[in-house]
């Protein structure tokens, strides 16, 4: 499909918000990037955000909502980040899970897509090897188009919003060779929830959080070179 | 009901959720008041609401999240609020409606509660004497309390979110009766969606605006005094 219709991707700076933004580009949508600085603990992923909005938006939106006035999880309160060798998905949802993030993200892109006449929305969330995030199944993603269909005057005007998840089946295998195809600069995306910082005070992504374990196995089991640099291996 | 339970009240500053919030408090609530200052042109129920917050809560988070960012409402961007004698509910949603302002309180209330164990949302819509908004409806709330139910660690562990609405079913009028059985401090609360300014500088009531009018006309019909100082009649 070839368009200009514009679309909402949120862009955290991730690999997989990054590649699902590439996604969007390729589908031929005016790609209005959000970021949302939540004032998370891994604020170097603002840096990949605004890279890959440069690549792939013709808009980009740095919109600062604090979750950490809330606290409650890892990425914004003072709780450790799980470190570690046990099962990524072992069924318990990890500290890191942010209350209602998800939900929160798709309704301030909700808001936007409304104002400038966009009806889809892009989101990178995947259900397959992920950390067991409720609001990454797409149950979720369901409830969230109902709700968007009564809360908005384009919805009682009969008008629907999409929210596009193409990462969703993917696993970290394949969204790695999707990225690839893409030609995405992997290299600038930053995963990690807990950076370590360099001897030349670089960040680094740490190696052992959830998050850069999932990466890194991807690279691994799609048999494709992993560009990024860990502190620990 | 006495609870010492805690529940988030959305308080914009405004009559109606300031009578909210006294419910949820005479309910026996720990009310935390969260007001999302969206960069408003109304910026004064911000200090209206603080003065509410200091009645009825516990805790009070005001938390900047710039939805003038996207435009697309009178309220927040250079489009002008509507003002005349023409009949309020007219079946049009006028140019004050916010794109999913209330998917976005409810958002970060949800956020707030699920990160404080609190399952009770209160939010002061009501969808009679209203400006037609589509996200005042029941439909609306009932979406998001299933929305909620998907999006959650709660959720997904079988709890429940309750979005309390106590006002849904009132007019103005009744509205106008609650806050005074109540006690609520009626002329501290701020309805004007485009404030005038008295000779000495203090902010007023235009009397016009949509806002204004409905408020009026709930204290008129309900036989009781409104002490709000209007600019015009």
């Amino acid at each position: 499909m070839i368009t200009s219709q514009p679309a909402i991707v949120l862009l955290s700076g991730g690999l997989d918000s990054v590649t699902c933004a590439a996604i969007a580009r390729e589908s031929g949508y005016a790609v209005h990037a959000l970021t949302v600085d939540y004032n998370q603990r891994h604020r170097v992923e603002l840096e990949a955000a605004r890279r890959a909005a440069a690549m792939y938006a013709v808009r980009h939106i740095v919109l600062p909502l604090d979750l950490r006035a809330f606290g409650g999880s890892a990425l914004t309160d003072e709780i450790a980040v799980p470190k570690g060798d046990g099962a990524v998905d072992s069924g318990v949802i990890p500290p890191t899970y942010v209350p209602a993030r998800n939900t929160v993200f798709l309704s301030v892109a909700l808001a936007w897509a409304e104002a400038i006449d966009a009806r889809d929305i892009f989101i990178g969330v995947n259900a397959l090897d992920y950390s067991g995030y409720p609001d990454c199944r797409p149950a979720f993603i369901a409830a969230f188009e109902a709700l968007a269909a009564t809360a908005t005057k384009a919805g009682s005007e009969g008008e629907r919003f999409k929210v596009h998840t193409p990462l969703i089946d993917l696993d970290k295998a394949g969204i790695a060779r999707e990225a690839t195809r893409l030609g995405v600069d992997i290299a600038g995306t930053w995963t990690c929830y807990d950076p370590a910082t360099a001897a030349d005070g670089t960040p680094l992504h740490c190696g052992r959080c959830d998050a850069c374990r999932l990466r890194h196995k991807g690279f691994e089991e799609a048999g494709l070179p992993d560009p990024t640099t860990y502190a620990a291996p």
